[in-house]
């Protein structure tokens, strides 16, 4: 029996493309760690390659520090006629396997937009990639079956394809992903030498800013790591852009402090919120409800039986207060439709 | 008849005090705009002050700027007992009360933590105030009945008063609320350079890290103008937080990205996010969901249906796909038996 595709690394991406994908398609699993192997085997990802076994394609799965050496013996080994890797950053893989000698026209780079918190094979998912972007990220020597067959790997997970060049890829999530998780780990790092009482009064808008600076800092010292050079010059231009506001605070130069706040109303205009509507497509109906179990559940309820979609909803926990605000987001042409049915329905809904 | 309260300034927040209490209280109602001042009262806010009755309070809800001289107006009138202001920054209206010379005893500045994005009477809500913290700035010289006056007054809005001096008020805003809202602003004037491609890659990190850089620009340049000098100092620890990233990114020093990384999460931790508790107190249970109408609604009557309580919700639109995903935040400790119901109702919790 031939086998369809080999995944070399059986930690959560490997795994979790095993768990896609076996049984339509025919998956050999190999790692270094046999408990890591095991329980990927057991959980139905696959089954363990025998090392000799030649497959159609290979999914390297492993650190992007090992994904040239894995590359180069399994290429000499002849064991698969095309191969991808699923690497965070794509422009220093590339470069590395071509360094090693790897064989460029049947490697086609990748990155599944997706993840989650903990790691290993027992937390992988077949649903891990489903509707997430995967971009594709071809060299100029990349052959056009190990495109096609990237592509065909990331469709079979669910995931969207989108095809863009390695450094364009790097560029992309520098900006909207890297940068941002060392905004925000910057800024909890300030909060860090004030007292508990000095942040008595903090609301959403801290949480929201804040929020990924919880991330893990292992996986985020690799990621900035390899993208640093990506990375750097936009911390540094924000940095700037920080400093002229601290001298434009300094010299109290409202025209100064305004053209910043107009910048940042137009540059958030630009950030995707939904397939790639922006914010000025929504509205916003808040509602009063008492924090107990069910509210929510309540006033959703109220407005699925409406007919309207809810496209997003915020929560907000007063400080010691048994109550809350519900904030429902709809299209903005059905803010007042939601609104006259919530209220309808009983609702305290806020002028 | 002798009315007990005195708002003079109907816009969003005066006319909402009116909502509030006019009916308990008797409610008098004061401005410089007369369209305005109808409107409030049509509202049910109170009455037309006639500009010779004496009150017990006297609650100045004007611009910051407009404190001093309405306050010294109206104590030489002989207007109102107590006094008090609701601007968002203190000591500075605090010192050109005093400069202005106005009698320090009968007044208490204070800050209701409660707005929104519309403003003037007809935005107005009796609701408000409900649950938010409403900070008390009573400076040396205030008298106890202006400390009591103010905070009945906080109190009989539903908000819960919080005592402060206003340096600390200033101090606490300014990282709480004020160092977000540049932040938020400088990162998203970043993104203003780059093209829409290089955000396709866009999720929710920059989606929430970005969020408030939508919030209008001439009510901030106001008060960041005011606590100018409390907010200075902030951004630029963070602009220097940031170029030390940047140098570390450019040396890829990753004991130093690491250390930012770790410092951020010992922020984070700090970040009440629900009546003064943290992100550890939590856990997220995500459900994959088709996305239409009732979806929401549908998990969130299951939690309901098993008893459990639901603190939070995260919807996740994934681009050009029609589903999505949601994350049900529960208190840590019914994480499994909220991902048990979940799944036993039919839905699609992911691992």
């Amino acid at each position: 029996m031939t086998a369809g595709l080999l995944v070399v690394g059986t930690g959560l991406l490997g795994t979790s493309v095993g768990l896609a994908l076996h049984g339509d398609t025919d998956v050999v699993l190999a790692d270094r760690d046999p408990s890591a192997l095991q329980t990927a085997c057991r959980r139905g990802a696959g089954r363990a390659w025998d090392g000799g076994e030649r497959v159609a394609h290979v999914l390297l799965a492993v650190p992007p520090a090992a994904v040239a050496g894995e590359l180069v013996r399994l290429q000499r080994a002849g064991a698969g006629e095309t191969y991808s890797h699923v690497c965070s950053v794509q422009a220093p893989v590339q470069a590395a396997a071509e360094a090693a000698g790897a064989e460029p026209a049947s490697l086609c780079g990748s990155h599944p937009m997706a993840g989650k918190e903990s790691s290993g094979p027992a937390a992988a998912t077949a649903q891990l990639f489903v509707g997430r972007p995967w971009a594709l990220c071809p060299s100029a020597r990349t052959g056009a079956p190990a495109l096609a067959a990237a592509r065909s790997l990331a469709e079979r997970c669910g995931a969207v394809p989108l095809e863009l060049p390695a450094a364009e890829h790097d560029a992309a999530v520098a900006l909207a992903s890297h940068l941002p998780q060392v905004t925000a780990s910057a800024l909890a790092a300030v909060l860090l030498a004030r007292s508990a009482g000095e942040l008595r009064l903090a609301g959403p808008g801290l949480q929201d800013t804040s929020r990924i600076a919880a991330s893990a800092p292992a996986m985020w010292v690799e990621v900035l790591s390899q993208n640093a050079r990506a990375v750097a010059p936009l911390v540094r231009e924000l940095a700037d852009e920080l400093e002229r506001a601290a001298a434009a605070l300094e010299a109290v130069d409202r025209g100064r402090l305004e053209d910043l706040l107009r910048r940042g109303n137009a540059g958030r205009a630009l950030v995707p919120v939904k397939r790639g509507e922006t914010d000025r497509d929504f509205a916003v109906v808040g509602v009063s409800v008492p924090d107990r179990p069910g509210q929510l559940a309540g006033v959703l309820v109220s407005a699925a039986e409406a007919g309207i979609n809810v496209e997003d909803v915020r929560v907000e926990h007063l400080p010691g207060r048994p109550s809350g605000v519900i904030e429902v987001v709809v299209a903005a042409d059905t803010r007042d439709a939601a609104r006259t049915a919530l209220a309808a329905a009983g609702w305290d809904v806020l002028a």
